[in-house]
């Protein structure tokens, strides 16, 4: 398997290209439009053909790429079902399965960031968009987040996966790339909690900034990107 | 084995972590002293005990962590034959290789970026300092660099590598964290060249600013970052 974790630097955002070296198809998970002639590079140096663009959710800090990656390749978009979003053509539910040429990406709905937050499980990692941070986890305090159910994604769905399988977040501020189930559940520190309630505590009282972007983003975001003010890059 | 990519967001540093699950034996390779208080405590989290802390190249722009990592665990401290660092206490020939509780990485001599430049070559990637970057390589006009010696060092040894050996640089500004031998030969835009004099042409004219750190990095380097104005911290 092709395997790449990309970074936006503005907005601390991984995105990850995984690919079959047999038959050269791909996925692009937490794509940044700013990069997406990055992007198009890669995929046509590596000669590789998209054939889904998904999100982990809607994000709040910046644009996707999935829509102008739709345009470019005419791949599928992937989201969450409970995406406002039209243009999203693979709607995921629960234990649905992205098949990339053989990898087999299972969703995991795992709400709380958002309410259309879901993971992204491959055999030996998994894509926790803003769910799961690297000793962190996202901020459940818009886009109808909720400590109660990101405590129930982390510690009933999450924490049951093999403790070696590696964490892929969206996002890292503190220069981790990656992380594993079983470090997240023995040194996260928001995660050393005895219950659901003692987390929302600790969630609602974190005090952060708004979102910069998000009145932008968030828009943005429920048309894949494809915003009539911006041009699309080649 | 445990490996991890880390960032030094202040000098686009990538740092590795090398592990052995079985012994715990780690390596630390071209450690920041910015980041130090988060080497410790990710070691002890991953309950590893650190035998080397080993640096790519006298570095320019970031002041090393290896003489602090010593001081905190009586770790070697490795860079290669070439340097000026008294406090070096591995000092690599080509074709030795350091073995950390079965994993072996193989010095490879790399000049060209600078005179002490060393590639560190496990069986399926390579740490390849700043010597070769990713679509891009390492300056060559101070430090005893030289463009010649570091074509040499680039074509060849380093592309004689399997091409599908995974290249990992200590530095990207573009926000990639991989690449390959492959890919480099193929789509690196410097090395797309003839000659030797072609890419010394290239590179005695790319007018690069003085590192802004280069006069207290290099000298505070020499001594493995141990400088007295530092307080160490914990």
């Amino acid at each position: 398997m092709i395997f790449r974790q990309l970074i936006d630097y503005e907005s601390n955002t991984y995105t990850y290209l995984l690919a079959s070296e047999v038959g050269r198809e791909a996925i692009i998970i937490d794509p940044v439009l700013d990069q997406l002639p990055k992007y198009v590079r890669l995929l046509q140096e590596l000669d590789l053909k998209l054939v889904i663009a998904a999100d982990t959710h809607t994000h709040a800090d910046h644009i996707t790429a999935t829509g102008n990656l739709r345009k470019e390749y005419d791949c599928a978009i992937a989201m969450g079902e409970h995406t406002k979003a039209d243009c999203v053509t693979i709607r995921c539910k629960e234990n649905d399965m992205l098949d990339i040429d053989g990898i087999k990406l299972h969703c995991l709905y795992t709400p709380g960031h958002t309410d259309d937050s879901y993971s992204y499980v491959l055999d030996d990692r998994v894509f926790t968009g803003d769910t799961l941070l690297i000793r962190g986890t996202g901020r459940t305090d818009f886009q109808s987040g909720d400590p109660y159910q990101q405590y129930d994604s982390i510690f009933n769905k999450l924490f049951k996966l093999p403790v070696n399988t590696k964490v892929y977040p969206a996002h890292d501020y503190n220069g981790f790339t990656s992380s594993t189930i079983m470090e997240e559940k023995q040194f996260n520190p928001r995660l050393q909690v005895k219950s659901a309630d003692e987390y929302a505590e600790i969630m609602n009282n974190l005090n952060l900034a708004r979102p910069k972007k998000m009145d932008i983003a968030v828009p943005a975001n429920q048309k894949c990107g494809l915003i009539e003010t911006r041009p699309i890059i080649k």
